[in-house]
């Protein structure tokens, strides 16, 4: 089956070797609604949506497991070009989602100190070891499960891996936060989240990341670029092991360096 | 003067290596007021915050000049950590900022279509040729503009050329929407924008890189990673030249060919 997010489009060289179609990343936007109420509309590589969907809500604590949904459907619009998923609430449920200006893929909607004290009550980050041999295997194990990034060159992925550094759930996406929402999405959904160990993603670590670890509770995150001031304050004050610069076999470690086993 | 936008963190080797200080960028929240009253909050990297604002406000159709703003005041508050800046309409002008789920940034706000539909009245890009070599010149231009990248290895770096492939303005954040906001924002301030005529940025081209490079109104985005399928949609809808994987001197032009000179 043709992948939906991977698109084709023409294009010629500077050098001025002739034209040729190329494989690219496709970005498109998807419209949600929860119970038939507008939410949000965000840009995203199209394949992973329900994921996606179920990632976001649970990142941004409107629901706690994938039962709190009970149905996620397509909503097509003749002539309607947008993609647009109504998110259902599950038996005894109101799913209420946050004002759109709280979500973080864009703006923090409080400054950064508040809103780490904000995160803390829902972290659900342990406290156990965590074995340098996973972290420092874990940019391999992602690797694989990046099929569009070998196809087009341009997009991230993430991926969950167990304590024994196995994948759990992986996804890629034109958006960093959207590939870590998508593998979240799936590990609820498929019941794997109490095993997910440690978040590898192939680019940066920012704030917004390392809160979505937070909130689902994960040992560690490996980044294979560099982490930011914001998204290390966040990972030693929730006690969540950070590597970044995870690059052949070693990496800094950022955070969380006491529980390295 | 220490630049703001590089902070320090502790850190150690999965290697084993040991702790050492190591330069990280900075990712802060900064709130936005208009004229008083509450607009959103973006994570950025300090140190151009005026131009951040001024660009930002730009790319959303909120001002058309420098002019329109008649001042950018820090707001502090004791015992608040938060940076908040008040942007103060100019003269005759009342800012009217948009609603936060149309920013760019996280969410279009619509579908596709209907979006390049919609920002071609606000295009102001040009008809005229765009020479191949200023072009492949162009992430040359770049990287001596990007000392924080240097120190840190984790920020997106974008700079405006003009028609010699001069450097007009440079900047670096975080989050590679903010460092085009601060490249069009520092270029407005300086009244070069009628100048610029390449964006060149560091990272990859999505829609939203692209949406802001239309509406200032340059002739060409060179990317030095890949662009994605409604980047290339509006760029072709628009007439700008788009070149994706710009590396070596060479590129892939997905839109714009015609006007390559």
């Amino acid at each position: 089956m043709k992948d939906p997010g991977i698109g084709s489009r023409a294009r010629v060289r500077l050098s001025g070797a002739p034209a040729s179609e190329d494989a690219v990343v496709v970005e498109e936007p998807l419209a949600l609604t929860i119970d038939g109420e507008r939410w949000l509309t965000v840009m995203r590589t199209p394949g992973e949506d329900p994921d996606l969907v179920l990632g976001l809500l649970f990142a941004e604590g409107c629901i706690d497991e994938a039962r709190d949904v009970s149905a996620i459907v397509r909503c097509a619009e003749p002539d309607d070009p947008a993609d647009v998923l109504d998110v259902r609430s599950g038996p005894g449920r109101v799913i209420t989602a946050p004002p759109r200006a709280t979500l973080s893929s864009s703006a923090c909607g409080v400054c950064g100190r508040e809103r780490i004290d904000d995160l803390l009550p829902r972290s659900r980050v342990g406290t156990g070891a965590v074995a340098r041999s996973v972290l420092r295997g874990a940019p391999a194990r992602l690797r694989p499960h990046q099929p569009r990034f070998a196809a087009t060159g341009a997009l991230h992925g993430a991926a969950l891996l167990d304590d024994d550094g196995e994948v759990l759930a992986a996804a890629e996406d034109v958006g960093r936060h959207n590939a870590v929402d998508k593998v979240f999405g799936r590990a609820l959904r498929e019941e794997r989240l109490p095993r997910a160990h440690v978040l590898v993603v192939s680019a940066r670590g920012g704030f917004e990341i390392v809160q979505k670890a937070v909130v689902a509770g994960v040992d560690a995150v490996v980044c294979v670029s560099g982490a930011s001031s914001l998204a290390i304050d966040l990972a030693r004050a929730a006690g969540l092991v950070l590597v970044a610069f995870a690059r052949d076999g070693d990496g800094n470690v950022y955070a969380g360096e006491d529980r390295l086993g």
